[in-house]
């Protein structure tokens, strides 16, 4: 069999070891060939193929990013998007797609292979760990880890000054990074979208902390949004298009807070480094088995579905579980954020 | 409600994480008095308490070990043991207890909840995971990052010298750190218990693969063992209680590739550096969610079960499901150890 | 002797290691009694003092920031002031201070020893690292290690996505971290306060790299300036005290190189991190062995000097060498900045 | 001009760094040919050379090991090796070697450098840091760092249990990572070749020690030896060569303790993964300038030196500063080690 392979939406940690684990295990175990596409979608699109052997894959392991290249581009809102991508899977002769990418990408890939009867696995990773059916995506725990590593930073430079540190960190949509990394950063305040908030309570609780610890650490989801009908200064933190501005929340916490306790508040966006640089042990581990259910699925015949982690297991789901979904922060998360 | 705490077996990362969750929201949400035992079911038997307040706990989430001291203890195994154990309950006047532990403290657990009619709640921690009813253990995640950081450091010695590189990690029943952290850092050849080893075919394999590779890299769990009828001309590696010892098979394994390959094969025994340190995002998370979900269920009436992460959530489990069972490393897995 | 101990400046990690260094080696094998000062030079106006003895120092040495806090406090330029210091110099029947700080906390403590005949001993923090006469200060090499893994975690994701990836770093003076970091991070571009830039060289040269290469990565010093003469529309980034504002010549740089270049270009500021957190072992080593050179140079009677790593060795050097100057990035690093 | 670049003894961290700034500023700003060699003087003996551009040298400052492979092979040690070595000099049209290694290479190049009338500079590597002239030599501070983060790792579990933990570091003939990483990472005791220990008197003072805390560690380099004259029922930890058993001294010394002291002794041996892995950024720092600092000098005439770091300032130094000498830890760090 000849599959294509591609990686789309934004990119993060782990990508290359599920496309290492595509092309050794179709390769080596399956004899099949794997035809790699540059730039997502784009790439069918426009026919940009080489083929991957184990030796292109050999060492990726433990590199971020993705070695094919990602674009954000969707074949069913581009113009005579789905025609070209059905003339370039007969061009290459392909028995079908798997596909790595976030929601959008995954969307994408259940409407091509809806459409076009091609067949598609997918496979999930998004930093904001938001899609449903499976326990993680791709790039979250390494996300994570770099987030706490960065709280874990702030809190003794906050302890030495008498300061309030804010941090904000990824996460659009959903708090799943604030919520996670803030706990395990042992954060005083965490503020998601799944619970907008009412500034005047974040500064009556920090100046009640104040009384008998001289520091607080606040992380803040730059999705995070205040309550309706709570006091609100600030200018909006949001785009014509509903997405968040990266590092206006942030910015407009820090100086409500300061004006509200009169600490000194000081505000970090973490930024980029949260989707780059070496996975963590964890994220190589789920690419790699997720690239082998996506491989071994589509030789046995599956299509429309995506790769899941269930507890312990990868099982495929199909896309309709996650289509138009959002996965939010459970509510024993948000109450361990808010109430230790 | 006063509520006895105590951590037994080895210590891990993650354990103070769980022990300032449970006193931070026993004491300041659920109005509960939080008492410390020293040393495991010891301290309890000794009647070694200390009450337990939030500034006992602050500052404690990002250390390794456990501030309460632990110890390989079991009431039933000790004469007086449960008699003793009811004295500290009553003398103390405890509610229950929340007792952080391995398969034998857990085991034990369930035998004074059973045997004396105590609530009990456990929270599984084992850098082995082989917990069975939860995805994860405390300090699982830990050892592996660790781990797998030292796989990817022998990478580049390996490479530059044209070497074998064997790396003995823990594991003395099941193969969780030496698979996943096999995988994770693209170790050539992973030997776990679950799967008894021909070494003629491991040398074979290592041997074909030095025709295009000029290294290889084994990552062996200590509980590992040649499969019957296969040639072995090493010593045993299993002391008279059939435990592994440590160093042992490694040390084996590493004679008989190098007189079978005639390849430079060198060993690294990991050691005590898995189960100490700084613990990662991902072991601060887990234990601070099953400690809320211990207390929480100990005072909401639960008693006899452990708390489990089950995907998205921490439920809580009877003792039975795990009680002298051990969870093994899944088929997909050992698949992924041995086919890329 | 009675020996009082303060840090003042801003916190940086390693400080701890002094502060333990002085303790032990004071109290266990030189006989001294430690008062600390909270604060900083405040501490000291205020008389707000410690006595400091081995289990108070005990587990500090990996904890970022400082045990005894800091503050930006000249005995010289408060009123009243040096009369304070001297106060508390007798109240406290003190026979020396050592003093851990950065430029402005030295000079004071230069002052404080001219004016008032105390014996003072110096130690050198800071993460500029521009304290002449020392190779190196605290603080500088784990500056240097987060800031360089930021640009490792930037690299992939700049791979990914066609980019240029700008990160601004600490430097309001000197450009120490983001050269060193720039250099062993791999930046292509480095612009530091020693060598002011020529924005439309620099989007030539990256328009130039982008021939043979999608992505470029910049390291910007908080106190990097456009060359007199050069083009520059972007707006003021020094304050009315011409001191840096944190986050602006990044934003200008960011906002210039995309108008230059066409190519999309993403500004991270990596801030506070930068001062946070576990101390590298270059640092603790460095702190604890400066710690041991000013309690064994107080204690035989030295004055006035700050202790200095000099080669393999730590000596001391009087406050004059370094008092009113600053050590710039030498010549042949901000070649190498710019000639890979 | 045509300059041969090869690496010699064992690997470690920071080589790639080097070559890159070899490659990179010979070929781009001096208009050099750089030709590399494969496995060090074997490689220049066999005529195994290959051209290095710039793309060969492409996102290799990150990898561990070297990307030329290395070898344990001394040119005059070797049957007819001058003569060879001489030969693709002249075939190679070579105007100069460039060669980075320890002891043993540095060495060889300057007897090639002597013998043959040929142009060659050094630089120095070595985890050991024991070369004269030089304040650092690559790989040190990688070295330094992971056996620091494994002492760090070993201090939780050591308190949890009340254990003595026994981790023997590299360092044959000097003591520098034992001495440096027992420091920085605060170990009670330190044992160096420069200072042969008393194991009755190390015994004592751990149970001194144990009267006030439960645990202590002990950092023992590999080449460290019992004094003369002091009790030692253990086995010889030296080869008929003279040289240290890996794992040997410290086997002995944990069983010494344990039988002296009756606390549960545990040993880690740490090992190969002291020398690969991601170099530190203070190791890509110094491959960076003395790789420029090397190609600059051959190519302004200079020969028979190596680079030396020497404070803030990389300078050449004759091979005859560090021919048959070995730099020892100096008294202040030894007093370090052991006062505190």
């Amino acid at each position: 069999m000849r599959i294509g392979l591609l990686t789309g939406g934004g990119d993060c940690p782990g990508l290359n070891a599920a496309i290492r684990a595509v092309v050794k295990r179709g390769t080596s175990e399956l004899g099949c060939s794997i035809v790699g596409f540059n730039n997502g979608w784009q790439g069918v699109i426009d026919g940009d193929a080489k083929p991957l052997t184990r030796d292109d894959v050999s060492g990726i392991l433990i590199h971020g990013g993705t070695m094919l290249g990602t674009a954000r581009c969707h074949p069913h809102k581009v113009e005579g998007g789905m025609e070209a991508v059905k003339d370039t899977f007969e061009h290459e002769k392909l028995d079908g797609f798997i596909c790595i990418g976030g929601d959008g990408t995954l969307k994408a890939a259940g409407k091509v292979s809806k459409a076009l009867g091609v067949p598609v696995i997918g496979i999930p990773k998004t930093i904001d760990n938001d899609v449903v059916g499976t326990d993680n995506a791709i790039g979250f725990d390494t996300a994570v880890t770099v987030a706490t590593e960065a709280v874990d930073r702030l809190h003794s430079t906050a302890e030495s000054h008498n300061r309030v540190m804010v941090v904000e960190l990824m996460g659009r949509h959903s708090g799943w990074i604030a919520v996670t990394a803030g706990i395990a950063g042992g954060a005083d305040i965490i503020l998601a979208p799944e619970e907008p908030f009412d500034i005047d309570q974040i500064a009556k609780r920090i100046k009640h902390r104040h009384r008998y610890k001289n520091f607080s650490i606040v992380a803040v989801a730059e999705g995070a949004i205040p309550a309706e009908g709570t006091t609100w200064e600030g200018n909006p933190t949001i785009d014509a298009k509903g997405n968040p501005i990266a590092g206006s929340i942030g910015h407009e916490v820090t100086k409500a807070i300061e004006a509200r306790t009169g600490f000194p508040t000081r505000l970090t966006v973490l930024g980029y480094v949260q989707r780059g640089g070496v996975p963590t042990a964890a994220d190589r581990l789920l690419g790699t088995r997720m690239g082998i259910a996506a491989i071994d699925g589509i030789v046995a015949g599956e299509s429309h579905k995506f790769t899941a982690q269930q507890g312990d297991h990868i099982v495929l789901e199909p896309f309709e579980t996650m289509m138009g979904k959002t996965k939010w922060v459970p509510a024993d998360l948000l109450k361990a954020a808010n109430g230790l």
